[in-house]
């Protein structure tokens, strides 16, 4: 039976959805859960729920890392916290997973020096997934702020995505693709071209340089980058989204008959929502770290807390680290 | 009086929407246009519209780049093309700027060669302006491809995107902000920590690092960073703002009542699409040739080529090069 930490104490509402995803998590997905951090609140939150038959536990963790914490220092400070908690459960084998939707940058930093990273990745990478055009996933990767990229690391970052989007997509070839500024090989910088070179000759279904264009386009599954390109691509398209509706909203309150086109229309809207809905998708994984730690949005309710538990487990249960490792062994022979 | 020459045959629907928004910018503006390209193509068109009193005169070029050409072979092989003969123009100051909805690509190349750059600028760089969520205009630069810039090379984006932002947008004391990953000093890669300790000392209103979120927030008017991150993020947009509007449409289509709710808001639908229109921004400028320049979308109607004229017509009556020229030199000084 495969186990998952839950850091209670992570996301904006903290410990309800967390608690409350778990209770599903354990009942819908048959896993077993150890909700990590204060007692007494997890407690409050359990009592709510009918927990007959599952698998749930309480880990104790005094403290609690916020939103507004440096990650480095809540590292260093906080030894206590949830997140710390749960990551030595999964050291010590004791939980397959952990996931969180605490403060991104403590958790990535968290999980990277307790869990340490593989033997052949040299750095860990944030891997972040989205709604695609054709109604499927892309990925995204390295969204966690890699700035400066070696080319090695960003051929470790393909590999990489291309194992967890196996492992979660059910795709067993996707597409993997380099973020670039043209289709043709002799575009990008310096640190593309060499990339562009090392991939063709790597085991997996390459498809050269793609587009800022193209990563919602759904011809390519995974979109490797680095960090510094990543992050700020992923900002970009949650400000811009936000904008889009926002203006939507505003142009649609205008007038009385829009304010009526825009009732009648909201069911489409609620449709729209639906696709877009990042809870659908399970969070971001944490790629190279020593075992399997999945990350969610500090807004994560308890659909989005279940789906990240899900996929930590997929992670798990598909022995994806094992995959990684061995695929890198090759990629570096070949070298 | 200012002249404005124009690449009649550039657009995707040339010389149609070149030709009325030359007639509309010599009517409206008081410009003097000079349009370039196949002399009988150009007069069937003009035989459209009343041009009485306005100055508005044909110069022959026999050549048509395509979209579809290459630009650096364009530029060698098309020697008599109609961007030629409209950088040779401004080359020869016979006019006072070039205006082109042809290819990006190529028109770079062109004016970049045959107008040659300001002493003081190592790259030239393309400004993309685009409204934000106050209702504003912001830019960013570099757009157009200086990938593997060097700290010097965005400084001299900051001044020239500042100075364009000055002369076009009225407003004397721009926000300049620099796209990295987080707000805090430290944030960044190499090339952003070192471009930040330089633009701290420069003569601008530098409000430092800015996140991709805060694109659009209207909180920073001008926005830089190399050009492999602009053209990836400014394709981002693109590929996301038309993906959106997409399933917004299919989702409004799926039932009966949200059709008629549609149909109510579309006058709503219509306010926000002018909003995000971009023919009210007059295309992107060229920063740092000799001259002016402003590169249209291939799609411009003849609004877009109206509005790129008094672009074009603005950066040269406010001598938008000299101080270029003078504040570089500064720069260069105090470094």
């Amino acid at each position: 039976m495969i186990t998952i930490a839950v850091d209670a104490m992570g996301g904006d509402n903290a410990p309800r959805p967390e608690v409350e995803g778990s209770v599903l998590a354990a009942r819908e997905l048959g896993v077993r859960v150890m909700l990590v951090g204060q007692p007494h609140a997890i407690r409050t939150e359990l009592a709510k729920h009918d927990r007959s038959g599952l698998k749930i536990e309480i880990v104790p963790a005094s403290e609690v890392i916020t939103m507004n914490d440096h990650p480095a220092q809540a590292f260093r400070r906080k030894k206590d916290s949830s997140v710390h908690v749960a990551a030595r459960l999964v050291r010590e084998v004791k939980a397959d997973g952990l996931v969180s939707a605490g403060n991104t940058g403590a958790v990535m930093t968290v999980a990277r020096f307790l869990l340490g990273t593989l033997e052949s990745v040299d750095r860990v990478a944030l891997a972040a997934p989205f709604p695609n055009a054709k109604g499927g996933v892309s990925v995204l990767l390295d969204v966690g702020a890699n700035v400066d990229s070696k080319p090695e690391h960003l051929v470790q970052f393909a590999v990489m995505g291309e194992m967890y989007y196996r492992a979660t997509f059910g795709n067993r070839k996707p597409r993997v693709g380099l973020l670039s500024i043209g289709a043709e090989e002799s575009k990008g910088n310096e640190l593309t071209r060499e990339v562009n070179e090392r991939l063709k000759n790597a085991h997996m279904q390459y498809v050269g340089n793609v587009e800022g264009g193209d990563l919602f386009s759904g011809d390519v599954d995974v979109i490797v980058c680095d960090g510094f390109v990543g992050n700020i691509a992923l900002k970009i398209c949650e400000g811009l989204a936000m904008g889009i509706f926002g203006l939507l909203k505003k142009s649609l309150k205008s007038s009385l008959v829009s304010q009526l086109g825009a009732l009648l229309s909201q069911g489409a809207f609620k449709g729209l929502k639906k696709t877009i809905d990042y809870t659908e998708y399970g969070g971001a994984p944490l790629l190279g770290v020593r075992g399997v730690c999945v990350i969610g949005h500090g807004r994560s309710n308890a659909n989005a807390i279940k789906n990240a538990i899900r996929v930590a487990a997929g992670l798990a249960k598909a022995h994806m680290n094992e995959k990684i490792e061995q695929e890198l062994s090759l990629v570096t022979e070949r070298a």
